[in-house]
């Protein structure tokens, strides 16, 4: 049995929930929704990604024996409640953005619908799986937009805690990039990894020529060579002269890119070696990346921004309580009006409008009632972006697992092609395309 | 049985191990060194974190059929070396600072020492496990001393990975924060939760007295109450009116927090609910803290902020060869050359310096040979940093589970006393005290 994920929980979700089963509003017909306030950092669009992985941490959110022990003797909810939470399991319905779409301020991320009992307690799961994995997807997109055909693996595993490295090569996977460091990503998630070798290598032999020698023993001259261990130029000497005209790279950690890139590159091609490629890794985002455009370089290796968000380490997403059953169970729509915290009430159906395949605007239906027909076929040159997650407590497999993970980031690559092209700038900007709220009936 | 950690390593790690046992450096004894080359932010210290989290995930770091499978399938390594895996259990040593001690540029955090092939392959899973720990530690203990004897409590869970959010609360409590938002971290950790209630709880009800009455039947009215759902004067009287001069707390989520503190203070007092107390959790972060010292303000909620590290979500520590073993059995000590990228080679032995109780430099002893006696009696004024955390594979419980991280919190707040005056200004500036490198032989 998997880890029970169900203490991954604010307390007061629980007290809330501890209080509504005593003044009986626990059972009202709750919709909360999902969603961005605001772009961190200027961006033009935000990148949905976690989807996939809350849905089977959604499986494990089950209060076992360890979880309702800590609850009663630590007092935290009623032994009503915790008899409540011994049988928990979510029985409501969600609808949400694909994983991989494009998201803008205001897009309905996630719908959750169902009791207020079922649906108040996965805040937390929720929250924490779409802010991160959303934020590190954001700023990967940038940069695989940046890198262009240029291949671009992941590999800042040990500037982020030990799980967040592989939700954050996933996320990055699923944003473009074409690889990982992190092999427990490979074996969860199925992405390819990639790595040969650190300086500890050059260093733990007598000389880097044995160091140099030995690796290419063990994995062929196709290896890629660390090549700035000592002195550069003699190490990119070295490594043809042991590897030969062949070598299949070198890879360059330090220094002044462009200039050393330049340099390598001309060494090499003077040496013979115009087949071996130039990998650099040396404290990249998606600025130094557009930067090195016009040099030679072949592959980039992105570590800390990619991982942390490149400035954003969380995507600012909130949950918000936005539809409710009343007492006499008609629906009212819901939301908090205290000074700049605004946010939209009403169950919201959205739409990208696309005028000959570039997207326009973010259409968000507010809903009158409950019940609203989001039949895509009658809307001309607008795409439905929501999608049901699970149905009345069942949830979608095909969004799980590593072949989740391959539909989302075909699902991406496909719909930034969209964007206008004013979104594929790096600078601070305001979103690529607004978003319009409307009340139904508008199209 | 646990979930294996042994995947959550990057790739070039088990290559050089393949290598390595190809060529026969496998064996060759080394010591690899956990440090910073610089504190981020111009912070004035680091706050060291994660060493009982890495003690107990380096328990189950074993390589399982799962894992084994892998990386047969995927052919990461060569069958000889996925034979040699099978069996593999860290048998080093590895000593370091105290987990909540202080740290600066160049102190040896953790010095591992062992094999080539016992060692290398533990450099991701200990460095993102003590970059986030720390990076969030540090942050923690910036805010704690800027809230000086006002409670201060962690609530960032949604904005940090689910796993991450467990740790960061860990984090944030070693480092002075009295307790957290996140249930997991109370179960796992022992660390006291709080919390009350969202904005949900009060648009879940048809009034917000309702909301009020219900909650102050459920949890007394001793409980803490949210009074900006709508407006907040009015939330103010109509929660004094339902619970009586006798109210808990209240709590702001939103606006300009001095001027709202000021005026909430004012009101509760003319209403006679002198006793209640106001506690504010809007965005805070040290700065904003700070700003409201001299606010009637009784406690602080902080989220986003500390578990992101307050602007620097990791610690940028590496994991460094720093001397091993030559082909002659003589110990050599090895460093990168690279441009920019010094570091010290040579295994060391760390103290920090006192004069009259106060810090004065970091002392880091560089050994010539292998075998240097740290007899921390001899030295004066000086406090031995290092301490035994694993035994020739024997790992020291001392610092695991609830019992670790109190011990861990003890010595944070004590050696903080240590610090000079100008390490506890929030402004950037070079660190509070120079680190030394020496020979062994001055003190």
């Amino acid at each position: 049995m998997r880890a029970s994920t169900a203490l991954m929980t604010d307390r007061y979700e629980l007290t809330m929930l501890d209080a509504a089963l005593r003044d009986g509003t626990a059972g009202r017909n709750c919709v909360f929704e999902l969603f961005a306030r605001r772009l961190s950092g200027g961006r033009r669009f935000g990148v949905v990604a976690g989807t996939g992985r809350l849905l089977s941490l959604l499986r494990d959110f089950r209060f076992g024996d360890d979880e309702l022990r800590f609850l009663r003797d630590e007092r935290v909810v009623s032994p009503a409640a915790v008899r409540h939470l011994e049988d928990y399991r979510f029985s409501g319905t969600i609808t949400g953005y694909r994983e991989g779409e494009l998201y803008f301020p205001g897009s309905p991320v996630l719908t959750v619908e169902g009791s207020f009992a079922d649906a108040v307690i996965l805040e937390t799961l929720a929250l924490s799986v779409m802010n991160h994995d959303s934020a590190v997807a954001t700023a990967a997109s940038r940069m695989s937009i940046a890198a262009g055909d240029r291949p671009l693996a992941e590999m800042g595993s040990r500037r982020a805690a030990e799980h967040s490295a592989v939700a954050a090569a996933r996320a990055a996977f699923i944003a473009g990039f074409g690889a990982t460091s992190n092999l427990e990503a490979g074996r969860l998630w199925g992405i390819p990894t990639m790595g040969t070798a650190a300086h500890a290598w050059t260093l733990l032999h007598d000389t880097e020529e044995g160091a140099f020698r030995s690796q290419i023993d063990a994995l062929g001259t196709g290896t890629t060579l660390l090549v700035d261990t000592y002195d550069i130029a003699r190490g990119v000497e070295l490594a043809v002269r042991v590897a030969g005209t062949g070598l299949g790279g070198v890879r360059i950690d330090s220094g002044d890119l462009p200039i050393v890139a330049a340099d390598v590159r001309s060494q090499l091609d003077a040496l013979g070696a115009t087949g071996t490629r130039i990998t650099v890794t040396s404290d990249l985002d998606e600025y130094a990346i557009a930067a090195l455009a016009a040099s030679p370089v072949d592959a980039y290796g992105v570590g800390t921004s990619v991982v942390t968000g490149s400035g954003y380490p969380t995507a600012g997403m909130v949950y918000k309580l936005v539809a409710r059953q009343g007492a006499d169970g008609g629906w009212v729509a819901v939301s908090k009006k205290a000074e700049g915290k605004n946010s939209q009430g009403g169950r919201k159906s959205a739409f990208r409008r696309l005028v000959r395949g570039v997207a326009r605007e973010e259409l968000v239906e507010i809903a009158d009632g409950f019940e609203i027909s989001a039949d895509p076929g009658d809307i001309a040159d607008s795409r439905p972006l929501q999608v049901t997650l699970v149905d009345h407590g069942a949830i979608d497999a095909a969004h799980e697992g590593p072949q989740g993970v391959r539909t989302a980031r075909a699902h991406h690559l496909r719909v930034r092609e969209e964007l206008p092209v004013r979104a594929l700038a790096l600078s601070k900007s305001d979103p690529a395309i607004p978003t319009v709220f409307s009340d139904a009936g508008r199209r």
